[in-house]
């Protein structure tokens, strides 16, 4: 996403846990991870664990080499092992990477960045909660004319308005806890996803890797993407609910409406008595986009064989803006709350 | 969907769950479930729900009035409250559907009809849990050569594939459960989703309603329609699994890979000799289409204000094809289990 | 679709020109038609022609068998081709669907069917254009507020509000028009989709095929499948239309704006005084399934090999929706057309 | 998109033209000739334009304050004219952008940068029919073993299945082509879409405007989106066709098939002896995701009212993306294409 956009729709912290940097890093720190738990469960040797982790320090990828090698390869890793494993003291070079096929490295990397986004997400979904318990602490009690199919209906209060909007926040931050054990989870399956490459010692490096990196244990997932896709289901019902929300308060606020006024809009180039309410907007656009990439994560499910790189490069190709999409989605309704006035 | 094309791709039984004579009767008996439950609550006489219950026995709609209604008023219950009414002995016409509006008794109808249909989806997907156990009970020790991005990689056995596909569907049998008693509600809010309309005994009704129909018990969530939507990403898991399993049968059972074979397979109108792998190939498509709607029902979380009859609409729209989808992606795939012979 | 939901949001005329008597009735006039055809370019004698079509006539296909067919081939041809060579006399039931494949009849049959719904979406459309130019002549120039990003903004006129609906519209007419020759094409490509199986005389056969049905020539296309999904795509086009123009009258009619007001809304079980705008929220919904379904067809373009029983599958699993979900829009369209009321 | 992914599944060459850079860029090209435009028609004055045109000269944006005004606005329009206009000298700074809209500005902007885009993708396609029609000069009378069903079906030849390649892409080129008049115009309609602004002389000045842009004229269109998002359904039908083929050779590059090798596999960072079909799976991946984004596009077709910032937005989010992918299919395909080798 450009800069601009990213501005308006994005999010920059999010983002910035996504970038080839970040990723990277993740992948490096799993493949010391890894090497300390294969020397500890005497895959490797002890030397070999540490000539790897003083290669380690320090390193600075060549990006262009690792572009070229991603290109060629279509996974970063071959690339990335082969640049570490200069910096490797012989005879030590082969320990780097032992027994791990590339997709151990990058999905247990993902897990690794995917902890701190889900924490991102977490704060501001509980923030956001906290914000539209405080607008129903103060204006509950207050009479909303509702109205259904697009027509006035009946007086209702803002406390049930409030509320429909926080009961599925509420449950969505309840669901983003529960899934991280199962969600959050070492990948290590070897070449073909049954740690046969391990010597016998597989189970046991999955458990010390995980250990380390601070994730959970969990059979090989190569093909089995259930739990990531389910993760973007989740994230696309919690943009689809603050898409509601940025519908509701942009129909609130309109001007033939005002049961609510926003205090700040957005201005307009040509009518300067506008007050825009674009964030309502954008997350009414957001919930769609999501919505949409949620389909397309779940077209991913569908691997062929042992590793299919069709299905796992559109996971690379959807995921990340989801990622991004629900950020800003959270973003902006913590903004609009803000900005919420109801008389 | 056309009896031939359901014959190959949809789910009789699951169709008729989901027939107008069926949720008809779900939305009689939802009415009658009300009277009674309000009746309790002291809201309506008793007399007036024995009346009622009277109306309904032997009920038998008119059809052609039924869809006149739909067509005019973009529901169904005015008419068939309308047709009920003629029934009911006066002075207790109105205590019929009292209090609530369309949308209660929709809802809770969809509820009452979701039951029966997840149990059928559970039993086949336990009687799938069983067959791909049975198969690695009897080929799990078989060599089986593994394939990455398309290409024949290293030996593994059958127990590492057959795990693949088990593990996921043990998952969503259990998500699938864990989601009954929060999914499984009714929907009581009256016309603008604040139970107002039923004189402060919304709340108790709510509750003897559920107690009388075997449901949960929920705030209202006339525009909260994210467990319901989660139940369709859990679909969409489970269909894109059983497609996963579709596509790894399709290519193992390749002329020139013959990994497997299956016992019995299509014919063609114009190629004698050949067998093909139909139920596999189709466990693709519903994945795939069960995937789109998957992303379609998410677009339908954005509700304008307190009902929109265009988010509605959409899930009338999507949401029985996702079962049937996911009913016939069973269906074949326990077929196809029975087909697999393991050399 | 179920009959209640389809009086509201299906099409009851172009749901029985895709009903299984329809397909099948199709299919065996390809299947005569090829016949003869055959007999002309020398591939099958005057008298086995003769004598298939003195097998068609008053043919009742037996519908339980066509569905075990359907069920054990993933077509139904080969039972559809069982049943008639049956009442073929000796020798000549080998002549009947000489050369042809499966794919050839159902995609020839389609295109068969494919032509008469044209006529009636273009019918419709024409009307639908005649009507909006009857409210432009009568009201075009009437003041309307016009609003952006959900804000009244400046007065403007229903002139350009009508020609924004109006553009696309005949845009549409033009496009399905220029479709049709290159899109209602036969299909004839043999086993393996070469007109191999045609002794040389498949160009031949495919041009008399196409006289005789009324259909355009093409090289085969089983897996080439561009012009039918594009066509879906213009389909989505015009119910995004329609659906845009939905969601202006839902809020142009509005309790609070009555930019226009519409003479029969529907009604609603539990508040008396209202009138919703039902078919304009219909519109909205409608746009957005077939929007999602659009994009199912997309991911059908991914054929493996010289056919895909799951690709093409997929196009059985959304086509017909897509041609329901754009009659009842045209049909709602129209409708709500003629109940505006502007002051 | 990040870097790494970018040089595997992205396109540096459109990416660019998409920039930040690039757009901002294009809109002062577009405020620049919308000066020039309305000084020919005597909306503004001479020395306005040519005080604008000295103002625009050697411009450099402030990025900051681009990206603030993005947030706040939702548009950057804004922005860009406050910042162009502390350039202009007095009187004449209100003549910048007089009578025009942010979405004028954006849209017509859009299309500056579209042509080029089409220019690449249309090279590119003709590059790759090229290519193929190389291909089957050199093998197309070489036999090939047909699959149907994913199962080995009779022998055809190279040049069958070359022609199901090439066919659609021959028509792709030609239908961009034939969209180039009707999409690449400018958009010029003012605050709410009906010229008015431009007292009287908004049809010369599209004219003109078009005329310096190198566009064609059309009626306002914002909130008439149908020929972009028909664009966009081209483009997944091309990026469709490229899945077909990247699928296509995935499968004929099997192990135990063979009926094509490709020279230059990607390797493994496990398995030395593997040579990857890495860019016949992502042309896979990038058919899926644009087929995804193609049904969101098609979302972004209801719009509200004049102007949508939810749907516009959408657009935005989705659009982008599409361009990258159908270039990177593009150049993917034309790699593979020099990779294949038939024996």
């Amino acid at each position: 996403m450009s800069a601009l956009l990213s501005a308006l729709a994005g999010d920059a912290e999010i983002e910035a846990l996504l970038a080839d940097a970040a990723q990277i890093a993740a992948m490096v720190s799993v493949e010391l991870a890894l090497a300390s738990a294969s020397a500890e469960a005497g895959l490797i040797s002890a030397e070999a664990a540490d000539a790897i982790a003083a290669a380690a320090a320090g390193f600075e990828p060549d990006m262009d080499g690792l572009a070229e090698g991603m290109e060629r390869d279509g996974v970063v890793v071959p690339a990335l092992v082969g640049q570490l494993r200069t910096r490797v003291a012989e005879p030590y070079r082969e320990a780097l990477h032992r027994g791990a096929t590339s997709q151990d490295i990058i999905d247990t990397a993902l897990m690794v960045q995917t902890g701190p986004i889900l924490d991102i997400i977490a704060a501001r979904l509980a923030a956001l909660i906290d914000a539209l318990a405080g607008l129903k602490a103060a204006h509950g009690g207050k009479t909303l004319m509702a109205h259904t199919r697009m027509q006035a209906a009946l007086p209702t209060d803002w406390g049930a308005k409030l509320d429909s909007w926080l009961e599925p926040l509420q449950r969505y931050f309840r669901t983003i806890e529960q899934m991280r054990p199962s969600l959050l989870v070492v990948q290590l399956g070897g070449p073909v996803g049954d740690r046969a490459s391990f010597d016998g010692k597989g189970d046991a490096i999955a458990a010390l890797l995980a250990q380390r990196l601070g994730l959970g244990v969990a059979r090989p997932w190569h093909t089995v993407r259930d739990p990531l896709v389910a993760l973007t289901g989740t994230l696309a019902l919690l943009t689809g609910t603050l898409g509601k929300i940025g519908a509701d308060i942009a129909l609130l606020s309109q001007t033939e409406v005002q049961a609510l006024t926003l205090a700040e809009g957005g201005g307009s180039s040509s009518m300067a008595h506008k007050s825009n309410p674009v964030a309502a907007e954008i997350l009414v656009a957001l919930a769609r986009q999501n919505a949409g990439l949620a389909g397309t994560m779940q077209q991913a499910m569908v691997h062929e064989y042992e590793r299919s790189g069709a299905a796992w490069a559109l996971e690379w190709l959807t995921l990340p803006a989801m990622f991004v999409a629900t950020g800003a989605s959270l973003r902006l309704a913590l903004r609009i709350c803000g900005q919420i006035r109801i008389a």
